[in-house]
């Protein structure tokens, strides 16, 4: 078993809570790194695989309250440990960019800080999930949860088993996006999500142009 | 949160390789209990929950080699929480006898020896999983594996993904449930599963009427 091989490629994640814009930045970073001519994989988490999107049906097509808490991170851990192994370690092998909608930090706002079962914990179950593979630059979108949660509701119409938390949960997330990211600040870029959107691209695109055109990538 | 509450049911669980005669022990086992006034629970791993029927499927449904080997490992311990918090713990509160077809010795041989992903760190998942819930008995039943891969053939028709494996896999598998049972004798009873089928019973039956004639039971 090959161990956090040294990758060509470069991992980019975007954090934040639900409604913040990551999809529409996604989007808009891959065909900004399409015309500079690499290849890019878009993907996400839960459900970036094929047995993802099973364990991400059993995640988010369930009643609130009806999966334990333990039983929920070990679920967002599993689909994590498929997606690492199937998905991204491939993409960065081949020397990809790979445009990830939520990662570990996802996994520690949600369920090590607003869940309760505590950031260290969580972590160290993520870290051996993912064989310790770390992105190279993470973009938190930050953004008041009552206007996020306003645009999710307005772009799905129905709420998600997350999306039905008490607005405190979401607050509480926010704020571990933010303290994941005052941790590491090379490695994280955090953006205004409510300013203009053409500005929140703009804040995105300089941070992405910048850790693909770092020399030699980042060996995680 | 309730954690690791004392209970006053009793938690006895079968463990071995694929063909020991798991299901017929317990069955005779159940039936024992009944006729001596007891509320007994019947259930197995994985899929012993609602929910664990959904990762049951994905674990044992899928083609050999498909699922990365900590993936598998935390869909096994996901399942797992689910069982003891909705199945095990609930049951046990009221004062049960839980007979449980595997748990986590199964969990240490297959994934922690035979996948080699280390038995420490799969006990770590499965402590962690569980919140700590140790069987008051657990019960292995010892056979060679080439003796219990033609029984479970015979049985089940079809041999699932774990029972494809090849035999260094399952002689793998077979010490290391007698390596756990070493460890702590007192909770563990080994029974030589290829004696005549009613001496089995009767080891078995000796064991389980001891450990729920004990009195107050064991806390965990």
């Amino acid at each position: 078993m090959i161990t956090s091989p040294t990758h060509t490629g470069t991992f980019i994640v975007f954090e934040g809570g639900d409604g913040v814009g990551k999809s529409t930045q996604i989007t808009r970073s891959a065909d900004f790194l399409l015309k500079a001519g690499h290849e890019v994989v878009v993907t996400r988490e839960p459900g970036g695989s094929a047995l993802g999107t099973k364990i991400r049906e059993l995640l988010l097509g369930s009643e609130p309250g009806s999966v334990s808490d333990r039983t929920e991170a070990l679920l967002f851990a599993a689909d994590r440990a498929d997606h690492v192994a199937t998905v991204i370690r491939p993409a960065l092998a081949r020397g990809a960019i790979v445009l990830c909608d939520r990662y570990i930090d996802s996994s520690l706002a949600y369920q090590g800080v607003a869940r309760g079962l505590g950031v260290d914990q969580i972590a160290k179950l993520s870290e051996w999930a993912t064989d310790g593979l770390t992105p190279d630059l993470t973009i938190v979108l930050d953004l008041a949860p009552e206007v996020g949660l306003q645009r999710a509701a307005q772009v799905s119409g129905t709420p998600d088993r997350m999306e039905q938390e008490s607005l405190n949960f979401h607050i509480q997330v926010r704020q571990a996006f933010l303290d994941a990211a005052a941790v590491d600040p090379n490695r994280y870029e955090v953006v205004d999500a409510g300013a203009d959107l053409d500005e929140v691209t703009q804040s995105v695109l300089i941070a992405v142009d910048h850790v693909t055109r770092a020399p030699g990538g980042d060996p995680s």
